[in-house]
């Protein structure tokens, strides 16, 4: 990827980059897991790899530790097909773990080893290529980067540079853990949950008011609005300043609604969930494909929803991200 | 383990616990590595089973994180027949990691995962069972026991328990990265390798003062009295307090010198290395083991290197320390 790109990027994502070990088999305790496999991860990773299979020529923005593993995510971004000029190495903190344990069909609790800083959370205002980022066809940010500066500030910054462009996504991506909330798992949101959300919220306001795309569960929902119901957080989070919203409602599917008024809810593909794990990344890639694309909302939500039940099907995250021909064949399946 | 002890420990060791992550192959860059395997480490752990394998009834002291990995420290320990009634766990920092590249001979970079603090290095006075100490066989610590509070103060206070009973070995484990040196490889030692050496001297010298055995190799010899050289090294850590100091010489071989006068200089046993990592705490349970025998001084260091050079051969670290009929078998086969 040393050749200067010809024009803009269709997508280029900023955030969270890692190497996940993962167990090999699904059901087995991370206590007894005997064996892993080494897998690119984070979200705005992951992203960036689903979008780069569908296609799309992508970039991600980030940084790792400077050290083997950091060496290992560069070789696997371009295996991917990703471009990695922004992805530099950070000196005195190691490239981040994550760890899981995988229990089908809805529990996937998470590990994370991002202390004392991940070096992600290092990427500064001074690293970013505004000018690529203004003309990419979208630019994906998340939550997490919001959680610690100078990340904060530089992933404001890089929103504020797209001067609310259409395709300026916020993914509400939230991890309590990275706001003083306690434990490792992701799943912690018991005590500390509620001071962790009103940590977070002015900054997810601060995003929210220069994107121009939100997406996010009911927990994300919650920490940007206030709002859990499906129908006013997607209000909310239109009155906060997005042209559109993403609702996902997990088992009963997506709801989307455009400023515009179009609305388009969509129920879930069923699979059989082998790990959970990745799926709302492989959904984010395949929502900036639809979105770049220019299809009908309900269409593109279709899409996306398809490439995220592949996923969730297969063990794997980032490895396993669909190729257009699968998500084709699982969406024509279903028609009758 | 929960019946109670019948009488005094053979051996307790105290300080670093943590699980190795490392290649199921040798000779691969850790950039590269797909697979890993998951073991029980640390080198007071790692001492402690060796002690076990030999049939001596061994506790640990050290802590966990309170996570899946902790858990699986436990269950490792107990199948080791290594006592954890003292290994408890700490909220807030995960289980530390380990991860190795293995590139034999004599190339073995290790990176660690123990940031923001290590749970063992939250070891705290109050925690420990100073009778059970006093009237172990052999306490073993180490010189990463020194590196933070409260675990120095604990070490310490372990120490002064023993009334510098015999058999009282400090373990001079050098890890500069642990004492502000730069870098997450133990083999760092370059521009920040004296300033690292300065801040542990002094506490090295208070835990000298304390300690009837001393063993290390050349850059802990030097971390603790200012002297590489073997004969030199030796006489000052007896100056320092000890009775017997055991200086490893690597391909050189052992120097074991007592204050009595006693001196055994042994040659190293001749086998292929395949992963170095281990063979110190191999030599260092079977250390344990020689002296609670009550052997003569070049028996015992013939049979610790020998316990080394077996670990040495084999790609594991805590599940490869040998049992006495393997030390035995390789002894037998070196004389003439």
């Amino acid at each position: 990827m040393s050749e200067p790109p010809a024009g803009p990027y269709d997508v280029i994502t900023m955030g969270r980059l890692g190497v996940d070990l993962y167990p090999l088999r699904a059901g087995v305790p991370l206590a007894e897991v005997e064996t892993f496999g080494r897998f690119l991860g984070g979200s705005a990773a992951n992203v960036a790899v689903a979008a780069a299979r569908l296609g799309r020529r992508t970039a991600l923005v980030s940084r790792t530790g400077a050290d083997p593993f950091g060496e290992f995510l560069h070789r696997a971004l371009r295996g991917f097909g990703v471009d990695d000029r922004w992805v530099t190495p950070v000196e005195g903190y190691p490239t981040p773990l994550t760890f899981c344990e995988i229990f089908p069909p809805d529990d996937f609790p998470i590990y994370f080893y991002r202390r004392p800083k991940a070096p992600d959370l290092h990427l500064d205002p001074g690293d970013l290529d505004l000018d690529a980022i203004a003309s990419a066809g979208v630019f994906w940010m998340t939550g997490t980067g919001l959680c610690e500066e100078p990340s904060r500030t530089a992933t404001l910054a890089a929103l504020r540079a797209r001067g609310r462009r259409s395709r300026t996504v916020f993914d509400l991506d939230w991890r309590p853990v990275f706001w003083g909330g306690a434990g490792g798992a992701s799943s912690d949101g018991g005590s500390t949950g509620h001071d962790a959300m009103a940590a977070a919220r002015p900054h997810y306001a601060a995003a929210l008011a220069r994107a121009t795309v939100a997406v996010g569960n009911a927990d994300e929902c919650e920490v940007a609005t206030g709002e859990r119901e499906p129908r006013a957080a997607a209000e909310a989070l239109l009155a906060a300043g997005v042209e559109l919203a993403v609702v996902k409602q997990g088992p009963k599917g997506v709801l989307a609604v455009h400023r515009d008024g179009t609305v388009a809810e969509v129920p879930p593909v069923e699979v059989e969930v082998l790990n959970g794990l990745g799926a709302g990344d492989a959904f984010g890639g395949a929502l900036c494909h639809g979105l770049l694309a220019g299809w009908e909302l309900t269409e593109v939500i279709r899409y996306a929803n398809a490439a995220g039940a592949l996923v969730a099907s297969r063990l794997a995250c980032s490895s396993a991200m669909p190729r257009p021909a699968e998500i084709e064949a699982l969406l024509a399946g279903q028609r009758p």
